[in-house]
């Protein structure tokens, strides 16, 4: 099969840190602080607090070195998740859907540990554990979220996903997921909603 | 933007050493001998001796946890590439263009050091370096083979491309790429052919 050639993008090459996710040439596409969590936590009052007596602190970075967000490209990430909690709820991120629905991702874990939160629109649900060296599958037409549960490290993943998928936020803000995960003096507990 | 829900496939993990890519999960999809790369090499003779006095040596293997070959899914392995010469000539992938040409693929380099050798169709060529923790991002529409310069340790990479992409390792077969890598008395070199 050979179809129309359009090289017109070259090669290149970045560094990881593998142990920590270092990326040094990557740029930083997203910052999300405690403000821009609104809404998310089980605890808002905690989550205001936070804010105004905290100092809003930092909740998550993606780091990338960007390429065409088209289909048959892959995006890949840094994503960066500090440690923390609000109230008792573990620091996470907001969550998405793929746009494009129908779109995988994976995430390998390289620091930290945490849950991967995932549900589909059809009712399921299911949670795994993410620790150093562990990739989830985060098969098409699966939400995701990620919690971390380390007292004092970040979360640390690199992520890829086609280049067509996108993301779609408001479903899960509306909706959440079916549970969150909270840290009840020093142990984690993955509870309903 | 809303599609039909098919959650069919169940979210999963799979634990890697980011140290030396080994996955004990996943199954050997894949198995070449230097017998299977006949015709490759810029020294047949050698690769002859190689073959019948050296026991056929192990070239390459690739790991996966496999997923549905379609699109949207990712498809993701660990590719080893043994340390070897062939006369002069650094151990070597057969190389591929993808099936679907306008779908790219990312390397990251766990273990070892060698170069990704790539080139178009219409005319232009590339390599990179690989080292620990380098990723390296093929675009669409670049044919890719890698080869390894350590002269005991092998090259380990985590790849990933999308589940459509498809493998066409016909057109190397009988084209080959611009450039070898030889080990010159211990000095690597990256000659046009």
């Amino acid at each position: 099969m050979t179809e129309p050639t359009q090289a017109a993008m070259q090669p290149f090459t970045v560094d990881i840190d593998t142990a920590t996710g270092a990326m040094p040439g990557a740029r930083n596409r997203l910052v999300r602080r405690a403000s821009d969590l609104k809404g998310y936590y089980a605890d808002g009052a905690a989550l205001e607090r936070l804010i105004t007596e905290g100092d809003d602190p930092l909740h998550y970075e993606v780091f990338e070195v960007p390429v065409p967000e088209e289909a048959g490209q892959l995006m890949y990430c840094i994503s960066k998740l500090q440690a923390g909690r609000v109230g008792d709820e573990c620091f996470m991120t907001k969550g998405h859907y793929h746009t494009v629905e129908s779109t995988a991702e994976i995430y390998i874990c390289l620091q930290g540990e945490g849950y991967m939160l995932m549900k589909t629109r059809d009712g399921q649900s299911s949670c795994e554990r993410m620790a150093k060296g562990r990739m989830v599958y985060v098969p098409p037409f699966w939400a995701h979220r990620s919690a971390n549960t380390s007292a004092t490290e970040p979360l640390v993943s690199f992520c890829v996903y086609p280049g067509d998928a996108g993301h779609n936020y408001g479903d899960i803000q509306t909706q959440g997921f079916p549970v969150r995960v909270f840290d009840r003096d020093g142990r984690i507990s993955v509870e309903e909603c």
